[in-house]
């Protein structure tokens, strides 16, 4: 899509296209878009990010709480918002044996008992046993180190979905 | 609900319950169960009401951009919010006849066009005449005074929202 096209964008447009780019939050989308015009896609990304690091801590923790569990009930009963559907999915998340969704359901409950929401991590960029790794280890973080490192696979996780815009696009064209 | 229960909610019941306490934003309530134990509902309300006024004036906008128009296209076509629905159904917006609906059609399309966010309004407080007639107002009011304003109109839906999830509740028991 070009940055031309994005920045003729109503907001309402705007939004329904880029409002998913961070999970189940888009007003921050809604937000960024008072922010064109834009100079091109890395902008709009540097003004998601800027909004997110300028909200309070328990702004940040309530991004990572509308995230869904890696593996959980979402995934499980079919309730996942596509994105994190297909994300999930190409970590390998929906091919997990019974044994590995109880290992999961597991840390994660330890993960959220611990620190007061969801583990969070960029699927696209990790496979499953790197994901199990991750888990057990940022389980040992403080909660303000653990917010932060998980408010930048927010940020991959965001980016990624960004450009997956544009390549739905280009794909659409071709 | 006894606010003990409500300070005994997971995050994921929290966030399931009040999400919708401002129209799609289930961050902002992510965020406040962060403000746990709460004295009671007004309490949660507070921290909504500082939270929101804590965003950076593009923040305040992008909630606004979360909301629908009224009598507009989801109202019509049966998208909008349960919430919503229910409110602007109680302001009669559901009944306009169809000069009605042109005519708040062409008001929306203004206001919007003029401050780059819908016309908000706290729907069960007011009639189809004063809301007509706020709309026509409010049009004149530079965008900062507007902003304001409509995130007022936001605190009151809000509040609202928060004594109907206090009052099934109390109707479930009975």
């Amino acid at each position: 899509m070009d940055i031309n096209v994005v920045n003729s964008l109503t907001y309402e447009d705007f939004v329904q296209i880029f409002g998913s780019v961070v999970e189940k939050c888009p007003l921050i989308s809604a937000a960024v878009w008072s922010r064109r015009p834009f100079r091109d896609l890395a902008d709009i990304e540097t003004h998601i990010t800027e909004f997110i690091h300028n909200l309070p801590d328990s702004g940040k923790e309530g991004i990572l709480r509308c995230h869904p569990d890696l593996a959980g009930r979402d995934l499980q009963s079919g309730t996942l918002t596509r994105e994190s559907q297909e994300e999930q999915s190409q970590a390998g998340m929906d091919t997990l044996d019974s044994t590995e969704i109880l290992h999961m359901y597991r840390l994660n409950a330890q993960y959220k008992e611990r620190f007061g929401f969801p583990f969070v991590i960029c699927a696209r960029l990790n496979k499953k046993a790197e994901i199990l790794h991750q888990l057990s280890e940022r389980l040992t973080n403080d909660r303000a180190a653990e917010r932060e490192r998980a408010i930048e696979e927010v940020k991959k996780i965001c980016s990624l979905r960004l450009r997956n815009i544009v390549r739905c696009d280009i794909q659409t064209k071709l």
